[in-house]
This record gives C-alpha cells, sequence and structure tokens, in this order.
C-alpha cells in the first residue's frame, strides 16, 4: 500500500515546486515513488524540466512522473463501465456509445484522478505516490468524494424505497427486469445490487482518507498575508473532509518562523524552505522535512463512546462560522463551505445532542 | 443584460488582483458592476480590503461584491427541484430531504456558480458581472456545461429509447405513471418534458458562451515560463468550450511586451501592467484596457456552409495534438483535454468528412 501525500495552498505559493523536490527527495531515500499532477498543461513539464505524458514515465531513479489527462482516462473508464453493464443486463445499452466522444463535465476531473490515483496505489508499484492538485477546495471536494457520496447512495436510496413512485413502480419492476436481467432481482435488491461495488470501493476510500499513514495533506504557504489567510482556511475545511494534515510548509523564507505564524498554525510542525532559484534543487530538497512522518498531526474526529463525546477538530473556525444540527440518525457540522455529514455508533444513534461547545479549536458535542 | 467578463491563468499571477481593479475601474466609469468571487476563504477579503459575504454587498459607488458560497446556493437550489418536483408529482419523494444536510460533490461548486452567475444576470441590476474563479481548467468546464450537458442529453437520451430495457419498459411506464402523475405523459415524451426546462436553459447558455457581447476571457500571464505556457494552453482550451478570449494582461511587467509574447499571442492585444503594491490600486485600474471592447476577437467556430466548411480556431496546439473523429450527425474535435461535440448544419449532417488540415492555428475540415 502506498502513501499519498499532497500539498495545499493558494495559488502561486510554490505548490508544484515543493511536490517535484519532495518526490526526489523520497526517491533519493530509495523509495519508489509516483509524482502525479492533476494539470494537463505544458505549464508542469516546464517546472519539472521534462515531458511527462498520460502514462508514468521513469525520469529519475525510482521516480516516475504521470500527467493525469482526463479525456484518457474517460476512456478507460468509460470501457469498464460498459464491461459492468455486459455482465449485469443481457442486452447492453452502451455498447454505441464510444468513450473516445464522451466529453468532461465539471466534477469529472477530480472523480477519474482520484480513481486513477486507487489503481497506481493498488499496482504495488510504488511506496509513496504524491498528487499535485488544484490545491484548494477542489482538491478537498476529491478527498471528501468516499464520505459524501456513501451519504448521498444511503440517504437517496432510502428516499426511493420510501416514495409513492417507488411503490407504485414496485410490483412492475420485478416482471421486468426477470424478462431482460440475467440475474433475478427483486425490487429491493435493485437498489442495492449494483452499489455493492461501488459501497466497498467507497469503504476502502473512508478508511484510506482517515488513516494519516495512507494519506496526508501539508499546507503551503509564504509570507504573504492572503496566503496565509486561504492556507488556514484549507486547514479548517480540510478536517472537514476527514483528512489529516500534518505540517506547513513556509516557502520562500529562511530562518525560523516567527512566532506569530507558529501561533497560527499551533500544534502544526512548520519548515522554513527556500526559494527555488533556477534549476538548483538541492537546497530546497535539503530543506524539507520528513513527510511521510505524519502520526503527530491531530485527528480530525474522534468519538469518546464511553463519555458520549465527538470530538471534532475545526482549527481557524469561530463559533459563528459553526453550524451544527441533527437529522435522523446522524449529525450535520456546517462549516468552510462544505457539509459533513457524521454517522455515530450504534450506542448514540439515534439520541439527540445534549449540548455542543467550542473550546481549543475542537467542536465538542455531548450525547 | 449584463456582460460576464472573467480571467483565465496561472496560480499566483494576479488574476484575482486584476479582478478587483477591473471592477474598480467599470464601476468609476459608471457601469453597474457585480464582482463574484468563487474562493469562499477569508483570502479573497484580505486582496479585496473588505468582508464580502454570501449575499452582494455594495463596497463603492456601483461596485456590489459576493463571495459564492456553495453550501448557501445548494441550499436554495434544492427548494428549487423540490418545488419543480412538487409541480409535476402529485406526491413528492424529496420534502423529508434537507438542503441544510446537502454536501458539496465535486462538481457542485461551479454548476452552482454558474446559476448564481445567471440568476444574477438575470435580475437586471448589473450592467458587468466580473466573475474572479478558479482561473484554469475547472472554470473552462465550467463554461462548457451548457453544451457538454446539451451533448450528454441528447446522446444518452437516444441510448435510453433505443434500448432494449427502455423499449421492455415502455407498455409498463404509461400506466404507472397515469397513475402516480398529474398529466399524462406516454413513453415517449417521459424522456423530453422534464427536461425541456432543462434545454432551454442550457440553449441560453449556449448563445450566451457564443457571444463576445455577452461573454469574454482574458488571459493574464506574467514573464515566468510556466506562466506562459499556462496561459497559452488555456487559450486553446478556452476555443474548445467556444468562449471568446479577448486579450492579454501581461502582470507585473512594465513598458511594451516583448516581440517574442507578441508572437505568443497573435493576433490578441496584449496590455502589460504595473503590479500593484501595497493599497495603492490606482496606476493598476489606469493601466487596463477597455475590457468590454471584445468584438475583434478572433471567433472559436465559425461554419461556411455554402464552401462546406467548419473552421476551429485552436491556437497553441499542433496537428499531433488534435483529433478529429466523426460520430453519427456530429464530428468530435479532442485538443487540450477536452472534447468537442459540433453539431452540424441540416446541410452538412450525415455528409462524410472529405478533408481536414490545421492551417495557421485553425483546424479547417471540408465535408
Amino acid at each position: 500500500m502506498a502513501q499519498l501525500l499532497t500539498f495545499l495552498g493558494k495559488g502561486g505559493v510554490g505548490r508544484t515546486t515543493i511536490a517535484i523536490a519532495a518526490a526526489k527527495k523520497l526517491a533519493g531515500q530509495g523509495a519508489r515513488v509516483l509524482l502525479a499532477a492533476q494539470d494537463p498543461s505544458p505549464a508542469f513539464g516546464v517546472l519539472l524540466g521534462a515531458t511527462p505524458s498520460g502514462d508514468p514515465q521513469t525520469i529519475e531513479a525510482n521516480l516516475s512522473v504521470v500527467q493525469l489527462q482526463s479525456t484518457l482516462l474517460l476512456e478507460k473508464a468509460w470501457e469498464e463501465v460498459k464491461q459492468l453493464e455486459a455482465k449485469y443486463l443481457r442486452s447492453p445499452t452502451l455498447r454505441n456509445v464510444y468513450g473516445q466522444e464522451l466529453s468532461i463535465l465539471p466534477g469529472m476531473d477530480t472523480a477519474l484522478a482520484l480513481n486513477a490515483i486507487r489503481e497506481y496505489n493498488k499496482s504495488g508499484l510504488y511506496d509513496v505516490i504524491i498528487y499535485d492538485g488544484s490545491g484548494h477546495l477542489t482538491e478537498l471536494r476529491m478527498l471528501g468524494i468516499p464520505e459524501t457520496a456513501s451519504w448521498y447512495i444511503r440517504r437517496f436510496r432510502q428516499v426511493f424505497l420510501d416514495s409513492d413512485l417507488g411503490q407504485a413502480i414496485s410490483p412492475f419492476v420485478q416482471p421486468v427486469t426477470a424478462a431482460i436481467f440475467n440475474t433475478s432481482w427483486s425490487f429491493d435488491n435493485l437498489a442495492e445490487q449494483p452499489t455493492n461495488e461501488a459501497n466497498s470501493l467507497l469503504n476502502d476510500g473512508k478508511a484510506a482518507i482517515a488513516d494519516p499513514s495512507q494519506i496526508a495533506v501539508y499546507l503551503v504557504t509564504t509570507r504573504d498575508r492572503a496566503a496565509q489567510a486561504m492556507a488556514k482556511y484549507l486547514w479548517g475545511s480540510a478536517q472537514q473532509v476527514g483528512v489529516t494534515v500534518a505540517g506547513v510548509l513556509l516557502n520562500s523564507s529562511e530562518g525560523a518562523p516567527s512566532s506569530e505564524v507558529s501561533a497560527e498554525f499551533a500544534p502544526l510542525p512548520i519548515t522554513s524552505l527556500p526559494q527555488r532559484s533556477g534549476d538548483e534543487w538541492q537546497p530546497l530538497i535539503d530543506a524539507l522535512p520528513n513527510l511521510r512522518e505524519t502520526t503527530n498531526a491531530p485527528k480530525p474526529l474522534s468519538i469518546d463512546v464511553a463519555n458520549r463525546q465527538v470530538r471534532i477538530f475545526l482549527p481557524g473556525f469561530d463559533k459563528n462560522q459553526v453550524k451544527l444540527t441533527q437529522y435522523g440518525p446522524e449529525i450535520t457540522v456546517e462549516a468552510g463551505d462544505q457539509r459533513r455529514n457524521i454517522e455515530l455508533p450504534a450506542s448514540l444513534r439515534g439520541q439527540g445532542v445534549k449540548g455542543a461547545k467550542f473550546q481549543d479549536g475542537y467542536l465538542i458535542v455531548s450525547f
């Protein structure tokens, strides 16, 4: 299993440069590294000093690079969808639609990238995957897919089954599907069966996001005020998708970070990095910390069943920016332009929230 | 009808700063301006020197600012979906799902932003809307929604109607729907009716994207090589969504642009802009060109029915980076990690492509 490392920060702070330096450093230490770039433009190759493509290429010992291309990835994914359909349906409907004619809708880039990373991870060829993504909210939406998509499936499956429409169609669906499907689905498992494969993928994804030894994020900023405001916002927002933020990289900055910056991002470790000049990578590589050491970072979420408490880490927000609501078996936390629906363990499920307080950057909910 | 102006370029080149300066300049000239920022973080407020919110606020004469918040927009949109459902279905299924529990999936941010901009435009309150978006491919995917979504609806509606599944369900659908829907839909118009409202929105969107007096894009770059490579790539990619690129803004740069840069971006007008320092906006505002003058820019697509030719502007790509295919009544152009499916006029539809050549940045297809 590879470890995925990625960087969040305002555009122009040097995320891509740091991603390249980190890949070089880890490869130099003997880890098998894949550097995967979301940007399909030639700008990435200009920074890298090489011409990557849509398939991984080895550019140094232990270091492969791939430039993700959504059009290519969509073609491959479409073939898999067609095969899946052909497996379940006796008479496939999609065979006359070709991957080569499909255009890219918003959101597809990140969903396809996440799937590609999953497959590179599964290949066993890499110890570390460094993902140079969009670096801000769009990337957090991507990391949130497993949890968010699970929630939508869970919620709307129930809505459909409960609906008059679902009930009315029910008696008709079984004979029809029995006539055309190979397997004999009933109405109830019709909603379940095709999502099983998806569900297990999503559950694996949720487990990976929650485990800092599998996925960790670093904040990148400079001394610029807007860049620091963005990094702080992304720190809190990252907690909302349940991913661990392991440290801060203060780019284009010599010497120790100011006490002001240290206070802003406490308790995260902060590392100052020199600005890269020309083709000289070594000073930047030398200055990078051990990015694979991620276990001391604060956990986004912890549930204390004995004390009937849920603790949600939300640094950078104050209590007016956080909204807590409860619908049915879940609680919903709104902050940083994201909502997180938290499934409660059996012993807390269905119980009313008794109290909530905001303390030292933690939202503490009691049941 | 407002004119929408937006800026594309690599992170850190100063797009947001230029968007703010452009908004101040046009408002100062008497146009009613809305500045809409996609970034929900406090970084935008730091650059602006004000604290915007999710509803438009007037910060200077003629100048309103809004910071788009996807969670808010999704709540509003969900209420509209529920109302639409209640209009068509006697027994609504969605009433127990609340906007306040919906989390954000990838792609929603841009779709919601596009819809918000459409509504601000329709309000009649603004002459110019300046949209400070993600500035790269994600933003182009957003501008491509009307054309891409129309294609998916057109293509998959036909697939469903032709399928054995569609045919097999057909006799059952009418009695069921007649029993539960107020209107008596037949199977054929079942696929059509609920998409009519969407189709007319998408057609309006397509017309707006294709009209530079309604929507125009500017490239922003600095003298940095990676930033220029990105700007050039976005120029070609913007043609693939059919939007007009009206000029180049060369930021942090005094004096006339070099002949090298002028050659790279010919025939676009290039304007050098001074770097903004401190809170002094005036030099930047003074240096900006008239951004509303967009009519001389090259057209992304022209179809010459008399000469049986389709001309597609694709600057920055060479012929090895462009793929042309033909499926049924359409041609598909692949370039810049996007596919564009071009509907042909009646006289060219269903005719085989006779030849294609790449000349002066144009792909010229003959029938």
